[in-house]
């Protein structure tokens, strides 16, 4: 079969025209697709310059490139336009019609998207970022009145990376907070007491024993904290303590990262808050 | 100015709705949006309570909303077609030119475009996450040796949160290193020792004197660390640095975290490897 290169280009960061291509090129089973992204194309020069690349491209592999592009400047996507590649360009095809919906023309702006739009929520990002380092992994459970989540669960279900992406994505101050033999034990299936008063921002997270298992192994071999039997305790005795207090808790097994960090959102009241952000 | 309500929905995250409506949105200036994402959508009960949402929303406003979609199923798709909105579905509009250029059908399967797709890319974005925490701040300077890029610069500059976008988007092993009074004075400007072996690893940032002023002393008030003349100092040391070691570096002044680690991958050569992982 042959391959296939996709071109994601723009006269900005490209993240947009990566994310949307990548999300329409995985319809498209059993395909092989090269990716190359060639980033703030701004000037007539550098789009030539682009056309010249793919058009390489093209004569060497012998079919035409994809080539997913998201410019906001006319000029600058006309003259890519004239490439030997099939363009899909996303501002072009959804410009004109909220154009005519919202009764104004288009800034034409670059560099808005993934810019600098909002110093404010831009700080917002980076602060949340700060607050999840300085409370990951159970550390800093004085700052908990801060947070606007805590997530629970054993270790490697999938809490730092969880709330590292809602931090920078969101802006969201998420900390986590580990369950381990500590608070199973005898501990006669009470929520930590650090939890307690924060039981309403509590999500849990939980996991695949096999999953686990192979994540664990990998990281600590033949270790008790890799063992079978442990961690199906483990995961037993999490899962039931978040029954016991109604706490809402997902399964991370087969979720990206997004896809977790988006549940989490939903079965907090949290979106909305994030939303009405600027 | 009345304000318009965008519904971001999808039988998916919706993260792809949410990136294509954001980044046309920018281009409308001083127009004000309320944003509503409705998620997961993947069966007919929940399309006609997503549309029975958005129509309840534009007889309160007396304005159709605007609808970015992302849906896979066209079952779900045409129910929220029904809508009283502008629907915008990007994959409508786009999956049909793509199955005529590479002469097949698409296949129709939600849950792709952020969900696990790929367990070895997802272990080695998790992976990248754990060294990247493993080696912030100048900790860790021993696994150097495993780093992708070492982002250097004064504290403050950028480097922690572009390290964690460039680890949890792309894999990246990103490790980062503070630059402080001890690698200025009297060291005779010379590269702290530690980088030096990693010296083509490295990559500056550097900042507004003006901004990082704002940003310091809101973090510590009245301390010599948030002062004028000792932030200036550290950045003009800091910049010299860069350039007699040859070091490429990037002012992150007016750059989203997006913006910075793109030019990241694009000041070194790692954008081509990053790309060519599964």
């Amino acid at each position: 079969m042959k391959q296939r290169t996709v071109f994601f280009v723009s006269d900005q960061t490209g993240i947009t025209a990566q994310t949307l291509g990548r999300s329409l090129l995985t319809q498209f089973d059993g395909m092989k697709f090269r990716h190359v992204t060639v980033p703030f194309i701004s000037t007539p020069d550098k789009a030539h310059d682009a056309v010249r690349r793919i058009n390489l491209v093209a004569e060497v592999e012998g079919v035409r490139p994809l080539v997913f592009s998201t410019f906001v400047h006319n000029e600058v996507r006309e003259i890519v336009r004239g490439c030997n590649g099939l363009l899909l360009d996303f501002f072009d095809a959804f410009i004109g019609p909220l154009e005519r919906e919202l009764e104004r023309a288009s800034s034409h702006t670059s560099g808005r998207a993934h810019g600098l739009a909002d110093d404010a929520a831009y700080a917002r990002r980076i602060e949340a970022v700060n607050f999840t380092l300085a409370n990951d992994d159970g550390i800093g459970v004085q700052n908990y009145g801060r947070a606007d989540l805590i997530l629970v669960g054993v270790s490697r279900s999938g809490k730092t990376p969880t709330c590292l992406y809602l931090a920078l994505q969101y802006g969201v101050y998420a900390a986590n907070f580990p369950l381990t033999d500590e608070h199973f034990e005898g501990a006669g299936g009470e929520l930590p007491s650090v939890l307690r008063p924060h039981l309403r921002k509590l999500v849990g997270l939980t996991i695949d024993a096999k999953r686990l298992e192979q994540i664990r192994v990998n990281r600590r071999p033949d270790s008790r904290y890799a063992s079978a039997s442990q961690i199906s305790f483990e995961l037993r005795e999490a899962e039931a303590l978040f029954k016991r207090n109604a706490i809402p808790y997902l399964d991370t097994t087969h979720a990206s990262i997004e896809e977790i960090a988006m549940r989490v959102l939903d079965s907090t009241g949290l979106r909305d808050r994030v939303e009405a952000q600027p």
